[in-house]
């Protein structure tokens, strides 16, 4: 057995079924073992984004790790902004990343780069595999600390020697460091906080979004007159009709503060203090009202969910949850406009369905048009770097084979790693996307005001313009082998959606959604 | 004069006239900018890695740097793989890095992440502009440290705050480090070896790859018998018809193995000794024969034309260079193979074109054809990050709108930055794109061999094929804006390229040629 085949039977082993590749020659025998492993699926991306997201979409709904198969530094750079998004959704990921012989690197070939340097940034787990012989040990030890609570990136360089070299021995599968357990006297104090009559919300985060942490927190919130917000952006959010129907905290400072307003009392759980996106000339980082105190009821490596059941023991031990009823919106007509293609979505979403939403400014009345739709999973853009959607959606459609995905894709983020619509062909994946083409970074024309840049003319908005010449997103998804579509008004988004729901395989939809703003 | 203002006027008055760009809202202060400094030219793309590959591919025909504008760590990172072929190219560069208000960074907004860490591993130059009064000082800093010889990296970050303040100045240019002078016991030393009768080689790298250099080499070739190569990846490579034609350098170990047999000196000219690409099992990193005995005429931050002139003073003060004669391929016929698709481009190829060079298996046999054509110049990927191409022939038409682009881009790696496409239809550029479309990943094909990886069966191979599904480079490039056809004869490709050539503005040809193994 050689590092390699060692590498991927551990890999096996300890439940890591997919790894999501864009090898090289270094990578050859981790190619080659995949036909001695075949346990291991091997998924083949032409763009480490497209790995990388792809890896972020697929733990977020397996809850537990993919791995990467990356190209020395190059190959790693290419994949760390959507491992910076995975980072901030707490994602395990198990990153394998080739490297030249280890006898190799003295001399400074083209490729060589400084692949610790970067791997460091992203504030996980780090190591090389410096023998063959232990590369089994060093794989079983990253996995485990790729689920260390709350999930992390993990990163396994693997020298091309190493790799190659014969005497690799598998490795038993490690525990991850579970969720610390909430202390007994923190749930007393935080009760004896929500009993205090003055007002009080919860922000939530995490797990907490999962369905126990959910119907936790709509018991005390029915018995308390307590607020509750998720954080704005949720790794995963289990919503829909049956669920506890719970705002997220909006992304715009101004409205985040108006939900947290006359507040006395922040009690976290599973989230950070909330804090602009951006800051803005003049204008406050922090949102929590000033006068409020902060309370941490569980932080994000804590048992979230359990700590919220056990305050709801004891503050609502009678209190039945308040669950969303079933309630969609009826098909709207007439030409696109940023309310109506919200509400096709919410009219059709079908049972079971996963959103991964990259849907940006076109987006913002979406959760309103889908909160009463069947139960869902809501992914969101946990970090922020653009780029993320159409990945996470494939990961996301490999976990589950079973269930739709629909991919929401602003039009200005969309070719980042437009690539992975090839995988979801390549690997016929059930995903729908729907391209919300507004022709311009529209979030960008609202933050050129928002941030007060003054003065700014007709050069400055050129950069921020995307219709000289217009994408044309259907015959870039026909293109990489997904059929597609355009739809201009409610009626044909309408029925092309229900069409590509129907029909198996990935499908496109170029939606010409003009700006909200 | 706010802080932006003040870094692209000293941006500007520095020489720095175009910034490639890629901005969020923590660099809209310097989008507003661009109106009050309409000397720079904002050049949009929808990818950071057609950012940073455009501004390589600038530099590497204008001979001096552009900006780059890139949004906090993940827009850096999109950036880095790009980044890592011009630092390898020794191609200046000024990123400027937007970020979050200084103090802003405490909280740990979901866009946060370790720039710096990022940055460091290209290991250039790097600072943090800490004062709106200070950001054009920095600036200036920043161009003359990119120019410094041989060229780099320099990355500067601005964050909002110092960006959008106040009491901005401009600050005069700064002088960079000029190539230190080669001394005379150096020439001399060499003059001896040359002349001492042993086979000596030279390898010829950097700068020396220009016009005046090889003039030299040549002369000293002609008058004493000696090799030259020419390293196997040049950032840029003048040649063809009246200038002397040297070898490269093979980028297989056998083929360079091959060309320096029975050498006894290897004379460096701005070149490092030669090591195999990659680490093969039971072969050698390092290509320079056993008992040849290296010599470093200039390194890359001396003055490596000036050497290579001193030498050939010292030791062919009487003879002429050898120059190539006219020469060019018959138009070839019959469905495309690796060897007449290179015909046709040798056949054709215009008078003073730039060739951006990321054919890779598909373009072995490009140098042969090319050699007797028009004089033009040949652009390579020097750090081996795939996904260079596109955007670096981007680039090249920026710097030189007078001359033709043919940028020559196999499959495999064309995904990655497909979207600088956009950018060539947005600016209008004279960019013709030939995609050799073998539908493989071919080179690790071929690599899976080499590497002497065993039992690759059929899991193995299936991650190296690139058809299921085609891809259709027509519609991708079309869906982008740029007029596209399809070639998979000669006489296509021939007519489908001379098109492309009279016609103002980019277009592509998807070119259907068989992997050469």
């Amino acid at each position: 057995m050689n590092g390699a085949q060692s590498l991927l039977r551990t890999l096996v082993d300890a439940g890591v079924e997919v790894c999501f590749s864009n090898p090289g020659t270094s990578e050859m025998h981790f190619v080659a073992a995949l036909d001695s492993v075949p346990e291991m699926r091997g998924v083949l991306a032409l763009f480490e984004g497209a790995v990388t997201g792809a890896a972020d979409g697929y733990a977020r709904i397996a809850g537990k790790p993919a791995a990467t198969l990356l190209h020395l530094g190059p190959g790693l750079a290419n994949g760390m902004a959507n491992l910076h998004n995975a980072r901030r959704a707490h994602t395990p990921v198990v990153n394998v990343v080739g490297d030249h012989a280890t006898y190799h690197k003295q001399y400074d070939a083209p490729l060589e780069s400084d692949i610790e340097g970067l791997a460091r940034t992203l504030n996980g787990w780090y190591r090389e595999s410096a023998k063959t012989a232990e590369v089994g040990a060093d794989a079983a030890d990253a996995v485990a600390a790729s689920q260390d609570a709350p999930g992390r990136i993990a990163t396994l360089v693997l020298p091309a020697d190493v790799s190659w070299g014969e005497g690799g021995v598998a490795a038993a599968p490690v525990a991850p460091r579970a969720p610390k357990t909430v202390a007994a006297s923190t749930i007393d104090a935080i009760a004896e906080v929500v009993r205090s009559g003055e007002p009080v919300a919860f922000l939530i985060g995490g797990k907490g979004c999962h369905e126990a942490g959910l119907l936790a927190v709509s018991r005390i919130s029915a018995a308390t007159g307590a607020k509750a917000f998720i954080e704005t952006f949720p790794a995963r959010l289990e919503r829909g009709a049956g669920l506890p129907s719970i705002d997220r905290l909006g992304y715009l400072a101004e409205q985040a503060m108006y939900q947290l307003d006359g507040i006395k009392h922040l009690v976290l759980a599973g989230a950070k203090p909330p804090v602009s996106f951006f800051a803005y000339p003049g204008k406050p980082s922090e949102l929590t009202p000033a006068d409020a105190k902060v309370h941490v009821l569980a932080a994000i490596d804590e048992d979230i969910p359990a700590a919220l059941e056990a305050l709801a023991s004891a503050v609502a031990a009678d209190t039945e949850p308040v669950l969303q009823q079933a309630n969609r919106p009826a098909l709207p007509s007439g030409p696109l406009t940023p309310q109506n293609w919200v509400e096709v979505i919410g009219a059709l979403l079908p049972e079971h369905a996963i959103i991964a939403d990259e849907s940006n400014t076109s987006g913002l009345l979406l959760p309103a048009a889908t909160a009463g739709a069947p139960r869902h999973d809501h992914l969101t853009l946990t970090g922020g770097a653009i780029g993320y959607g159409i990945p996470v959606a494939t990961g996301a459609a490999v976990a589950a084979p079973g269930r739709p995905v629909i991919s929401l894709q602003a039009d200005g983020s969309a070719l980042y790693t437009i690539s992975a619509l090839w995988t979801q062909a390549r690997e016929n994946l059930d995903v729908t996307t729907v391209i919300l083409n507004n022709r311009a970074y529209a979030i960008l024309k609202m933050e050129l005001q928002r941030v007060g840049a003054e003065g700014a003319g007709p050069r400055a908005l050129e950069l921020l313009d995307l219709s000289r010449p217009d994408l044309d997103f259907v015959k870039i998804a026909e293109g990489m082998g997904v059929p597609a579509t355009r739809a201009t008004t409610a009626e044909e988004l309408a029925e092309q959606f229900e069409r590509a729901l129907r029909e198996p395989g990935p499908h496109l939809i170029d939606a010409w959604v003009p700006p909200l703003f």
